[in-house]
């Protein structure tokens, strides 16, 4: 079966794509959407990452997408935006007809590094272990997405 | 021109069309798209939202959007689910090349009644006068898309 994780924002949506054969797991391909503030409007920078998603959906055929929560912030502002971003993943997703799983930052900590309160860099690190990489991936917010792929395969077991 | 004054929610969204011919302004359309909690995830009521979202911009052809925007909350999680909403619709608006504005609550209060703490009643009242209804529209969240729609014409003159 084919995951992909999604760390969405309005700037940089992070992806990580895994395929899990019985008990092996490969990435097949990880990275970032990125949106500038410069130019556009926030509508066109959903439209961007609408369609940037629809094609890797469409190169990847994921069997189910899982996606980080967000269930409690201190700056509304901001997860109001990153909010915007989820509503045109979940679309696509549903367009496909594939499951979106959410996990909250907490769960996906827990299930990739042991500990709920694991740093960024001992996540990351983890992920570059379990998928046997050489180095950790660049940049934060693709290691971000396989974290999230990964987390969900590893509470799928 | 044309105007849709959009009021977001996962479970209803208000909408109220309306048409601006130099000084003149008349209502086309109003109405409340619904989605039930009971049956389905948030991504098929996001894709069901989206879908008819489309069909209002291709039965009007509006040449602006406005959108309320939320802006602060003490209920995170509902301001979550809201924000999704305005996801899909700001990308419907994108698709179809059209701008979407977005107005406060107080912004709309203030520009359909005077006054930006009028009470809910005293806004849909201003509404039904404003557009010469012979009664305030139902359900409340179409007296919204209205209010959101004259807030934007008000606001253009």
């Amino acid at each position: 079966m084919i995951v992909i994780g999604i760390d969405p924002g309005i700037a940089r949506v992070g992806y990580g794509v895994i395929e899990k054969q019985e008990r092996l797991i490969r990435p097949l391909c990880y990275g970032c959407i990125e949106t500038s503030s410069h130019e556009r409007t926030t509508s066109h920078r959903l439209h961007e990452i609408y369609t940037r998603i629809q094609v890797l959906f469409a190169e990847h055929s994921p069997d189910e997408i899982a996606v980080e929560e967000l269930f409690f912030t201190k700056n509304v502002t901001s997860a109001i935006r990153v909010a915007e971003v989820r509503g045109v993943i979940l679309l696509a997703a549903e367009e496909r007809g594939v499951e979106v799983v959410e996990y909250t930052p907490n769960q996906i900590k827990l299930a990739v590094s042991g500990s709920g309160r694991a740093k960024k860099e001992q996540v990351q690190d983890m992920v570059r272990r379990l998928l046997k990489l050489e180095e950790i991936p660049r940049p934060d917010d693709a290691a971000d997405g396989l974290a999230i792929a990964l987390c969900h395969i590893n509470t799928l077991r």
